[in-house]
């Protein structure tokens, strides 16, 4: 009889070419996986409700495997004294064998953090992104409402896809001293859809760009802005 | 006709042998001196108000260097472009010549953070010492105000000194979710007199020891806890 068990994962992606496992760098599932197989003693596989991309963080990812039941508390123990230092399992525990992490997903919560300062600091430089200029926050709240909904976000994608329809529950962009935090909230996503929204919004914060209206209904990606870098995104939670 | 400058400086040091210059590995005086140099085009000398250790970090470090004459507000920008991204200046400032980071600094502020929690954070690892045992907050807090004061801090360094008297004017220990921080604000300190005391004040909170006036009295470095590591300390502010 096998188990299914749920984790709740938290990673620094700085070292990893991402989630997903390939055969030429180090990745978070790769990682993952062979930890995992070294206790239960047996091969698995990994689904998880977001294949975040090279560099993206993560405090709430969260991962299923089946494996040979185990007591969870002392394979959650085993996991985290186990892992390198930039992967941690923040909980475990037994789930049904329907239970599936992206196809159950209700919502994903991204956050994405800038560092909104003429200087740099040496504590951000992994997980913000430094911006020097000023922006506009009124400008970039307004033009986030334009978002919300359900709409073909083709322009803030460059992948293909037979459907390019989301739906974006909610923006909120916070200030707090130098840090600004733009959260968004979705059922699902396109590839790097969330940075290339980000960066649109910088853009517009900057002045260099007005109508996100126009760049939504153009279905363009030459017409948004530049894609956000990696280190600033993490994946927050996954909602169920 | 020369200038002085002071500069506030920030760094992440874990990839640094301490402050100070040496022949054998990158150090933060050596990196932030080889630039300034590039930038001035001749040896300077810099001055520091704490020699910070191996792994230390730094969020209010005050520098001074003496070169020719140089607008400020370029040089500081120069710098920080020039400069690793683990290393930052804050502010510059020209000071007159008769201005010493250390001789005139009436009070530091170091702070140490404990990440207080079962599971170890991936975002945490680099500036905070990972404990997972239970600390007894109130017992921490009634021993240090035992070393508040001036005393003879022998039991609290493993160096060698003429005089072991020093003032700690005060210790703040706070507790928000599960991060713990132990400020410690004081005229000057021995080597590694902060680390010996959080290393002691987290044996009291354990339960493994109780009585710090014993170990004050004792004047033995064998009565203190152990070293606590240098990643969860950093240099807040010089006051002058």
């Amino acid at each position: 009889m096998k188990e299914q068990y749920k984790a709740t994962v938290a990673y620094d992606g700085t070292a990893y070419q991402g989630w997903q496992d390939n055969t030429h760098a180090p990745s978070i599932e790769g990682t993952l996986r062979k930890t995992i197989e070294q206790i239960v003693q047996h091969p698995i596989s990994l689904e998880a409700a977001s294949r975040t991309d090279s560099g993206v963080h993560a405090r709430g990812q969260v991962v299923t495997f089946t494996s040979n039941p185990l007591p969870t508390n002392k394979l959650h123990a085993s996991l985290n004294r186990l892992l390198p230092q930039d992967i941690s399992i923040l909980s475990l525990e037994t789930a049904t064998q329907k239970f599936h992490p992206s196809l159950n997903a209700k919502e994903k919560i991204y956050i994405y953090t800038i560092h909104n300062s003429p200087i740099p600091s040496p504590f951000l430089r992994r997980s913000a992104w430094h911006i020097p200029q000023q922006l506009d926050l009124n400008k970039m709240r307004i033009a986030a409402t334009h978002l919300i909904g359900t709409h073909d976000f083709r322009s803030f994608t460059s992948d293909t896809y037979d459907n390019y329809t989301r739906t974006i529950t909610s923006i909120h962009i916070e200030h707090i001293d130098t840090t600004l935090t733009i959260r968004v909230t979705g059922t699902s996503f396109l590839y790097k859809m969330v940075r290339n929204i980000v960066g649109t919004l910088v853009e517009i914060g900057r002045g260099k760009r007005t109508d996100i209206s126009y760049i939504l209904a153009s279905q363009s990606r030459i017409h948004a802005g530049v894609c956000a870098p990696p280190h600033g995104l993490e994946l927050k939670a996954v909602l169920y």
